[in-house]
C-alpha cells in the first residue's frame, strides 16, 4: 500500500479545484476527501475541528514523516504558495520569471476573483443588486486586460503554466460564456491551451462524485 | 554617492505603505518616488509607461545591476512575496512558520481587506450602500477572528514580525476606532507592539508630504 502524504478537504468549488490543479501539476500524490457542502459538512464537529472557519479547501500534510505533527493549513491561497514552496520550478518558473508570477497571480487574485467573490457573497441581499453589478462588471473588465498578459509569453506568468495560470483558468471558467471572446484572441488561445493541460481536466473533476 | 536598487512609486494608501513597511523590515533600501493621486499623476503618460494599470504602487528594482533590464513590478501584494525572496528568513520566518505565514498573510488579504475595498469600490454609488455595510462588517467579523491567531505566537505568522503582519497592521489601523478592543485582547497587544515597530512608524509615513 502507498502512503499518500496529502489529504485535500474539499468540494466543486473555485477554490477547491485551483488547490486540486496545482496538486495535479506539481505532481504530488493527494487524497480527495470530498467535503458535503449542501449536507452542511463544512460544519460539522469533525470538519470543525480540521478548521474552526468551517470552508473549504483545507490539506493535510504528513510529507514530513511520522515523527512530524501534521500541518494542517487552510486558505487556498496560501494551500497554493505552499505548494508552491515543495515545487516551485513547476508552479512558479525559473528564477527570472518569478516576480511576474507572483504579479499574475495577485492580478487575478485581487482584481478578479475577489471583486467576482464579494459579488457573490450579496447574493442573498436583493437590494445589493446594483453592487453585485458593479463588482462583477469590474471583474469581468478585468479579465479583459489579461489580453495583454496573454500576448506576452505562452503563459500568464511567463513561460510555463504555473500559479497564475491556475488562478486565471478557473476564473475564467466561471466566466467563460460572458465574455467577448472575439476580442480576445491570445486570451482564447491561453484558456484553450490551458483547459486542455491533463492538470486542468483532472483538477477541473476532482471533486465531482 | 550611494546607488539605491530600489525606486517605490506610491501614495498614502494602504497598499503602498504596506510596501514601504516590508522594505523597511527588509532593510532594504529605496527611494520613495511621491505620486500625486489628487493630481491624477497615476493617469500621466510617465506614470502609465511605468504600469499601463495607472495603479499604485509599482516597484523598479534595479539589484541585478546595470547589465540586467530592471525589473518593473506591480500589484502590492506580488511586491511584497517579491521582496519576501530577497529576504525570506525576515518577512516570511523560518522554514517552520513558513505555511503558516503564508495562511496568515492571505487571511488578512482575502478576509479582510478585500471585502473592505470592494466596499470602498462602491462608494460613490448610494444605492450600494447596503452592499458596502455588508461587506464592512464582513472585514470587521474576520479582524475578530484573527485574536485567536494573536493568542498563538507573538506574531501572527508566527515567532517572528513578517507579512501576515504587515497585511493586518494596516488594515486593522484602518478599522481602528470601530473594532471592539475590550473583546480582543490578544490583538490589541499584538497591534500595540506591530504599531510600535520602527519598520511599521517609518513606512506608515513613508508618503507623508
Amino acid at each position: 500500500m502507498t502512503h499518500v502524504p496529502y489529504d485535500l478537504y474539499g468540494a466543486r468549488t473555485g477554490n477547491s479545484i485551483r488547490v486540486a490543479i496545482a496538486f495535479e501539476e506539481a505532481g504530488l500524490p493527494y487524497t480527495v476527501r470530498l467535503v458535503d457542502l449542501r449536507q452542511g459538512e463544512h460544519q460539522s464537529a469533525e470538519f470543525m475541528a480540521l478548521n474552526p472557519s468551517g470552508k473549504v479547501p483545507v490539506i493535510v500534510d504528513r510529507s514530513r514523516g511520522p515523527e512530524h505533527a501534521p500541518l494542517v493549513l487552510t486558505q487556498s491561497n496560501a494551500i497554493l504558495y505552499h505548494l508552491a514552496d515543495l515545487a516551485p520550478e513547476i508552479l512558479l518558473g525559473s528564477r527570472e520569471w518569478r516576480a511576474r508570477a507572483h504579479e499574475r497571480f495577485f492580478f487575478f487574485l485581487t482584481d478578479v476573483i475577489l471583486p467576482s467573490h464579494a459579488a457573490f457573497w450579496l447574493r442573498t441581499e436583493a437590494t445589493a443588486n446594483v453592487a453585485r453589478k458593479i463588482l462583477n462588471d469590474r471583474a469581468m473588465h478585468a479579465i479583459g486586460l489579461a489580453e495583454r498578459f496573454a500576448s506576452e509569453s505562452a503563459f500568464l506568468g511567463g513561460d510555463r503554466f504555473g500559479l497564475a495560470d491556475i488562478a486565471a483558468v478557473t476564473i475564467v471558467n466561471t466566466y467563460e460564456r460572458e465574455l467577448p471572446w472575439n476580442t480576445l484572441p491570445a486570451l482564447r488561445r491561453w484558456y484553450e491551451a490551458a483547459m486542455a493541460r491533463p492538470s486542468v481536466v483532472r483538477g477541473m473533476r476532482a471533486f465531482d462524485v
